[in-house]
């Protein structure tokens, strides 16, 4: 596909979930706020099903446990790990519109690309990313804190805890999901760069010497969670990051990139972090956080940490620019159609009565009620069948059931398939176990 | 029991959510951080519980859509919420030693608390409790914003964009999970008054004049989720605003309270909030944001709202605190025992080999195999089955399943109930669809 192809089809989803109820612009009525999102209902369930996944995937075994780290944190931690001198991007100002660049985006040798002023710039200043903010009634310096510019410090200052109260061994790891903010000078392509998004990150530690060991392990189990989501197998690629690109604490790491119509783009961090962080953080906090290994002789040491990073929202608009599609149906007619995982589908089942009429509603109703409470379902009783069919596909609903005049005499519903539109009858008190067979 | 017993057991309560990984101080290896907490690997799955069975009770039915709104919105919000002008505390300041504290909890015309200096306070002032940030590179006025203190406005802010795009009819509902954020002079009591904490809240619209109705309907539904929780029936009780605590946006409200250590608390409010805030948004952001009622000959109205609103990390506390009971066993021994709801306790499982012996952990590893990919199940090894017991009651793990030598032999387990301490006999294969009946 063309490039052009592309940003339509991009600017097609971007409208579908808007009109369908993904995803809002952040304080519409507003007009809008910074590149931050709301999650609409089917949006918020789309979320809901991809994060229960990764949490299950990560923390129903033996060798993680959860955590739920606060966005406030202490400012010395921000210190400790590098973020209050190095987390920072570039910036110079136009001298003549004032307005402010990226250095590192604009050549600043040619003119504004603003008021289009001859290579009036200032000279570049670096601009921290983190959004601060302070505690407490006394403006002074002490109460100063940031917003977290990521989840994995919560990790990092819980490690003893957690290895202590739910008595961990090495390897282990600990799994969170949460928010995180950066003030971005330039997000951008809808939910993939904002101000505020969510990440769900695993720590994993490990004895110093085995981070080859613990880096395949994760990228492969890692890939394999994004084909379980129903990603196309050829829509995903390992990157490796090159010498240049590799973080002050990383010494190997990798992307797990997913073909956006902008391209390809990191939808996951798969880092080797060694012991720069716990390091960092036991100068800071003068305790001793040394793990005593007692398999290898008490022998003590600072783990080593392998790290998996996923951006929740970056990895929903891979799910939703791979499951778009527009497929013919015969020879004249086109449909669109979310081809998610059925897992995965906001709304699993729609219920519909032929007609607007008393004995078939009724029947409806009674089966709607029956699957609703362990199944996202939506009643729809307007227009035709076609129409109606058109509109689950266009959000990915994996199956409908339509209860017709047969149905008063034989007591089943026809059930169509959202990918083959396939049709059969089913038992109306069949209909929660066949839904249960198909969505596990 | 008597005020001291009362905080005696609210302070092993919180030794106890320390020690087993439940809740950690946040930032604690930094000396702990201003009133924030992180939920460890056992508070976090209790969390989850909690919020997915919230989550299910509100939104899988006809009537309540989701949403999640950023936690960073457009600053006019806060204006046409009111929370600008009026979210504030009165403060006074000790001209003596510079101590703050709430005007209205302090006896301004006694010594002050600190530093014992007489009646030398300045007047008080209002100090606004919203966490103030900036967003984007240039520090002027324009870029000024908040951390959002409820969740409620992102809702009404997308009251129209989800009628509209699910195409509800009144009444309908709108439910959100998120977190909030209130700059408290005074928190305390562990999770109860936090500077973050998470908000369940759901906005009901209905036709102006219904408010009667919706009040009756939420009160039971909401009490029920409460005693469906687990709840005792006694500590939960109805408190009606009086004239002098009604908000400004309400004509009435009653809060759902429980009995805490520290006295009956507040954990949910069922307030009637009139059309108070969509008329504000409609004046502040000039948008028509009328309801047309189809049912009404297509009058146009304003809906009015009934919210309930949940603070999470208290009723978390309260679920604790209800839990959390000392037994006796036999005539001599005692437990702690943490009484949770079956389906809300962290770690629904824990499989116990009787000895570190290779059979026995073979076939216990087997099972937990076959059960954790379904429930947190822990794997515990060390110390006398007894032993093994008394931890799992203290974190309220439901179900003790202990492979000794005669399962080698007959294929079966040791099922320990934790409320009755009943054992009873289970096939190996058959342990998996035991757990099913028992935790729906």
């Amino acid at each position: 596909m063309g490039e052009e192809k592309n940003l339509e089809q991009m600017n097609d989803l971007v409208a579908l979930c808007k009109r369908r109820g993904f995803i809002f612009q952040s304080s519409e009525i507003y007009g809008g706020f910074g590149s931050c999102w709301d999650y609409g209902p089917l949006g918020i369930q789309l979320k809901t099903n991809v994060r229960d996944s990764w949490w299950k995937a990560m923390t129903y075994r033996d060798d993680i446990e959860g955590l739920d780290a606060s966005i406030l944190m202490h400012p010395e931690v921000w210190k400790a790990s590098g973020h209050v001198d190095n987390f920072s991007d570039p910036l110079v100002d136009c001298k003549s519109c004032k307005s402010r660049f990226r250095a590192d985006q604009i050549d600043t040798e040619a003119p504004c690309p603003s008021c289009k002023a001859e290579r009036q710039f200032t000279s570049p200043r670096e601009f921290n990313l983190m959004f601060q903010t302070r505690a407490g009634p006394v403006e002074d310096s002490a109460s100063k804190l940031y917003l977290r510019p990521e989840t994995a410090q919560g990790i990092f200052t819980n490690f003893q805890n957690v290895q202590q109260t739910m008595r961990k061994k090495l390897p282990f790891g600990i799994a969170q999901v949460g928010k995180a903010f950066r003030n971005e000078i330039t997000p951008g392509h809808f939910i993939f760069r904002t101000r505020e998004f969510e990440q769900m990150e695993m720590q994993y530690f490990i004895r110093p010497g085995d981070q080859k060991a613990a880096m395949d392990q994760w990228k492969e189990e890692r890939l394999d969670w994004h084909l379980g989501q129903g990603l196309r197998q050829e829509k995903l690629r390992f990157h490796e990051h090159g010498p240049n690109e590799l973080a002050h604490y990383a010494d190997k790491a990798f992307d797990i990139e997913y073909e956006f119509p902008i391209g390809w783009q990191e939808v996951e961090g798969i880092h080797s972090r060694t012991d720069f962080d716990l390091k960092q953080h036991e100068k800071h906090c003068k305790k001793n956080l040394h793990y005593v290994d007692q398999g290898d002789g008490n022998k003590k040491y600072l783990p080593y940490v392998l790290e998996t990073s996923v951006g929740l929202d970056r990895h929903l608009l891979s799910l939703l620019c791979d499951a778009y599609r527009i497929d013919h149906v015969g020879t004249k007619e086109e449909r669109t159609v979310l081809k998610l995982a059925k897992t995965m589908a906001p709304i699993k089942a729609a219920v519909m009565p032929l007609m607007k009429k008393a004995p078939l509603e009724e029947k409806a109703q009674k089966l709607l009620k029956d699957i609703q409470k362990h199944f996202r379902t939506e009643y729809d009783v307007s227009g035709s069948i076609g129409k109606r069919y058109r509109r689950q596909d266009e959000i990915g609903t994996p199956f409908c059931l339509t209860v017709d005049y047969e149905s008063l005499e034989d007591g089943a519903v026809t059930v169509r398939d959202r990918d083959s539109m396939a049709q059969e009858r089913v038992a109306l008190d069949k209909a929660l176990a066949y839904l249960r067979e198909r969505l596990p």
